[in-house]
């Protein structure tokens, strides 16, 4: 069955794409050299959602907790973000960036999209997020990711079973997919998989 | 190597026990009759906690979502949870039970329960529980839930791969570990499995 052909789409998926430094030390590269690999994934993975039909993707760009790590590596993620980001918008989506943008890890550049700009495909990509931040939002009537709605379906990429903080409120009810390959190496086939599991699942929304 | 020989053990798992229904028609019996069928295996999973030296567990009972089931499974539901929470009490245990007393669907027999009593493990029972409810604590500036700590591990019955709601702030950073079998078909062996999978991963909490 080709991948356009399921009967029931995830209206709006979340992708962690984890794995990015662990594909950089098996190649020979150093760590930082990872992220770099990721964008042009990225980019042909919104290209297929556009022409399935999806109507919203959540991309994990990087957390408050990451801009811990060391300089070479947040400088390395925080532009490949960048890069990634504007070459959506650049090809046609609905762009939002979601975190603290109050901070200097924000990247200046990602600025103009705290408020969803362009037309097409829904794409929210977090930067500089963190869960409690965004909860915190709540102790003034709403979260601060309020703009980007219920996920159904979560793949991560990079074998953790694990949500790390992804959008808690979002993801409540989302099944979640893990590729064991690392995000470098992301391949349409993935998804495939993903979507045809997916199909599969009984959606009860805790009915 | 034996369960209890685990080097690196999570200190809070979260439990989601499901597929009493799907396992009750398998046995050609009525859905809400899966319920009861819960009960010894869940205190034989409570004992084996004890025994590892588990210090806290949650365990997902019913919630609010689930109350709008038909009558007949509500009432089995319900009564499945009160029957486990007094004997895990009479057994030896510091137990809470967490969710909105506030409604004719909390079982009275659990009100002494709303704060923690008793001493020995740490064991959180979910009933009458929801997300949005939770939540809805920090408008006024903690989760309801709060005495409820971060969660290192999830185990869930029944092949699904989500957390359907189960307390979506304590499960940011928690593993997840998924059993295909029914909860009435529980064996240790399920645990051990869990557990071994968990010594393997790596905790990064978002770093």
């Amino acid at each position: 069955m080709s991948i356009s052909e399921k009967h029931r789409l995830p209206r709006h998926i979340g992708f962690i794409p984890d794995g990015n430094r662990r594909w950089a030390l098996e190649q020979g590269l150093e760590k930082q050299e990872g992220y770099g690999h990721g964008i042009q994934p990225g980019l042909a993975l919104i290209e297929t959602c556009k022409a399935l039909g999806i109507e919203e993707v959540s991309v994990y760009g990087f957390t408050q907790d990451n801009t811990r790590r060391p300089a070479i590596q947040k400088e390395s993620f925080s532009k490949a973000c960048v890069e990634f980001a504007l070459e959506v918008a650049q090809r046609g989506a609905a762009l939002l960036v979601v975190g603290d943008d109050k901070s200097e890890q924000f990247p200046h550049a990602l600025k103009p999209y705290k408020f969803r700009r362009g037309a097409g495909i829904k794409v929210n990509l977090l930067v500089n997020y963190g869960w409690q931040w965004d909860l915190n939002g709540l102790k003034n009537g709403t979260l601060r990711s309020q703009d980007v709605s219920r996920i159904d379906l979560v793949v991560r990429w990079g074998g953790g079973r694990r949500l790390s903080g992804f959008l808690p409120v979002q993801c409540v009810y989302a099944d979640i997919f893990v590729v064991e390959a690392y995000w470098p190496d992301f391949d349409e086939s993935h998804l495939d998989e993903a979507l045809t599991w997916f199909e599969r699942q009984d959606r009860t929304f805790g009915g």
